[in-house]
């Protein structure tokens, strides 16, 4: 299993939001939308051995975390605004402190970075990290964060991890994760 | 300078399409909006080095290029609709045979395929090509297909171009210019 987590720092919490304005009313949802798109499509496929985790931390609170299942789901297309739609469906159900699923292959809990980093291990991507090409083995879990870096706070948590560059400029989070399954591609198929 | 060029079998050729159904009423459009990202959008930055060429071939036709200059643009957005607002702009405009600005640096005119490839030189990508890891150097342009193939009539005229592959899946033209621009990156600072 291939996971990917992404912070949304302004993004919305509530499901009240318009799909005609994702980065505004959203709190640059349009961010996180394409993060999953990047996760999980192939040409006339999905990546089914992938989990995204959005971890979305604006108004109105508290945070809250929606996962995407790539084995699991179902009706979402690669435009923004589909994604943008499973995500506000998502936000519109009574949220409690377990996921709960939405519809096929998307879950709903309250929760912050804090309690996704205890369950699960993921290696920071970030400029200074190690370049991915030479990395002996990839880690299979990944952080990366939306247009805003990561705030003091969460670097403290993240201090100990592992750090991986995906190249010599700074991408947004979306095509860094397209770069890097495109690494992990190459290592699967036996493409050098 | 680095060019990509599009094809957008069934993208619309006049700016009456709803900005809320960029892949219905307009033809798949969402395609091209993220290839446009892809081509030019860095952490904070743009990529100035870029032209990005959209060959619109949907209705009511006849088939428009539309061109986005990396070194002059303005007012582009990383979300699909600011792209798709800018592209429905250039095509709202009366439309000759040689480039008219729409708004600062996109620029659109009638003109289909066979013209473009006239004037520019491009490779192919597509996954039948040699991988782009082991070029001992990368072309500087690129012609993709949106989510239809290449028809009989465009592979003809594309029969005898270089053919690359960017890696062992098939992947969204999006993805494709993201991960080869990194290829880019990496030469050009010295990464190996």
């Amino acid at each position: 299993m291939k996971r990917f987590a992404i912070v949304g720092h302004l993004a919305a919490t509530a499901g009240t939001f318009s799909l005609n304005d994702l980065p505004g009313s959203a709190g640059r949802m349009d961010v996180l939308c394409r993060a999953v798109n990047s996760a999980f499509f192939l040409s006339h496929d999905l990546r089914r051995d992938v989990e995204c985790y959005l971890v979305l931390c604006g108004k109105p609170g508290p945070e809250k975390t929606v996962l995407f299942v790539g084995s699991e789901l179902r009706y979402l297309s690669p435009d923004e605004r589909s994604a943008g739609a499973l995500i506000k469906k998502a936000l519109s159900l009574p949220c409690g402190d377990e996921f709960r699923e939405s519809t096929p292959g998307v879950y709903v809990r309250r929760g912050d970075l804090a309690r996704l980093l205890a369950e699960h291990d993921f290696a920071v991507l970030d400029e200074e990290g190690d370049d991915i090409r030479h990395a002996a083995s990839l880690p299979t879990g990944y952080l990366l964060s939306d247009h805003h870096n990561f705030t003091e706070e969460e670097i403290a948590l993240i201090a100990e991890r592992q750090r991986h560059s995906v190249g010599p400029l700074s991408l947004h989070a979306d095509h860094t994760i397209t770069v890097l399954l495109n690494e992990m591609d190459r290592r699967e198929h036996g493409w050098s």
